[in-house]
């Protein structure tokens, strides 16, 4: 299948990711037009600003219309939103793509409203990659080098359009600096509650009750090193980063954290018992694998 | 109180600590003579190799007899095996320091055994840095920068010999990077039970779980990035360099894990309600904090 060029690119959200996504498509040299819309006009104007879109575009809706790709990256429920309202306005020789952490409900979404005759095609994606800050401000063109981004196919029988506009957009995001992997959307939402919501939900956790426990406490500040610093980090995250995760990814996302509470309680009662050097052996094999994995990758 | 030039300094221990402790001082200039004594011999000659130490002592005992500071870098149940031992073996005029993890029990050991007439004197120390490696292959002459060394001293009547060591000791410490702070023992050993040994815990049983239900999984270790890798450094730290730390700062480890058990509980049974964004503003402030605390250090 050839890939078809991409001439137009409309970016829906301009935030962290958005802008991080036009930057990161700049520096790759996509020659094409890039226009950006949000729902907050200064954060657009900030990524036009910072190079990341062309145009700052004063309507969401003609300036999907106008593009072969329209690249949604708001939070999930604004995802989820547009999807449905952009289905209709759409036609068959373009595609939308999201940016979004949650992948079943995206996934699922697709399947209704886009992919059938007439209508636009869907490639539900997922950049493996963040910051514990928002806004257009902290776009970066490198964010998402050496980072997997992941698809999670709907499997429809697109036109051959479509299919055309998915490997062209497949290429580009390849040319972010990202190895592209497919995964079933299910099994995404599974891994990510493990690698990605619950460090989040553990940071935030932890944070939260130094905060409780020491809030001002010079000593405590001044002898936390890098463990507590990279244990904490994501307690920066912001609410709303996350409110739509933990709404749309709740059951695993809570039976992971149910999982660490008992580990955690184990772990506990076993302070003084041969337990726990099983634990941090078993804890060894697992950091050996990740750097195994590095060292193949 | 003028400081008291040192001259002979031996390092019991020349892990990674003991033998960055080595590269520090030489790096910060110090002339004088270093001598390294280890357990395992193998481990104090990779330290001369290195640079660490300027001999290999055949003999800890004779090693500490010639020495102004004698320097206690093992884990805490061997440092306070040393301590015991050395206490009758050395005279007024030498300083005997050490760089555990747990301060209580060896400032306890510390007014028994040190700073009694014709005794040595004793000034419980402990560098807050580290790696999740061990061995003197390991060590780094930059392992302080930047760091806290904390001091919890024992509150002797020192005579003038012990005191003006003590004072060039902690101009030695500060040469090698860091800011030096005094802690009262206990506090000391709450507060690390937060800032280290919760995180290291956490880390364990975070990489154990994974290991349990995702060992080999491809797909996993694919995806993971930042975050993940973050949380579960520490999961490669050695049961050896932990279990004197589990077993001495038992309790204060324990009650940190039960407080972060009961939040991530709370949590999990908040992931569809307001109180999730109460969770993460407290624990944005936190971080807000910490920032706070970089521009003003």
């Amino acid at each position: 299948m050839a890939a078809r060029r991409i001439e137009n690119i409309a970016i829906l959200g301009t935030g962290l990711i958005g802008g991080s996504v036009g930057l990161a498509l700049r520096r790759t040299g996509f020659a094409g037009r890039i226009v950006g819309w949000d729902r907050d006009r200064g954060q657009a104007e900030i990524a036009q600003e910072r190079g990341a879109i062309g145009a700052v575009a004063d309507d969401a809706f003609s300036a999907a219309r106008q593009s072969d790709v329209i690249v949604l990256a708001g939070p999930v429920f604004s995802i989820l939103e547009w999807m449905e309202r952009l289905a209709p306005e759409l036609t068959a020789d373009q595609l939308v793509t999201d940016v979004g952490s949650v992948k079943s409900v995206v996934s699922q979404r697709a399947r209704e409203w886009y992919g059938r005759p007439g209508r636009a095609a869907f490639l539900p994606g997922h950049p493996m990659s963040g910051k514990e800050v928002s806004g257009a401000a902290n776009a970066d063109a490198g964010l998402f080098d050496g980072a997997v981004w992941l698809f999670t196919p709907v499997g429809e029988t697109a036109g051959a359009a479509a299919a055309a506009l998915m490997e062209a957009w497949r290429l580009l995001v390849a040319g972010m600096g990202c190895r592209v992997l497919d995964l079933d959307a299910e099994r995404h939402d599974e891994l990510c509650a493990w690698v990605s919501h619950l460090p989040q939900m553990v940071s935030t956790a932890m944070s939260a009750l130094l905060e409780d426990r020491f809030a001002g406490d010079a000593d405590l500040r001044a002898i936390g090193g890098r463990a507590l610093g990279e244990m904490t980090r994501l307690g920066a995250s912001p609410y709303s980063m996350w409110r739509d995760i933990a709404h749309l990814n709740t059951e695993a996302i809570a039976e992971s954290l149910l999982a660490l509470e008992q580990r955690l309680a184990h772990v506990r009662e076993n302070l003084r018992t041969p337990e726990l050097r099983e634990e941090f052996e078993q804890a060894n094999r697992f950091r050996l694998g990740v750097r195994e994995k590095g060292r193949n990758s």
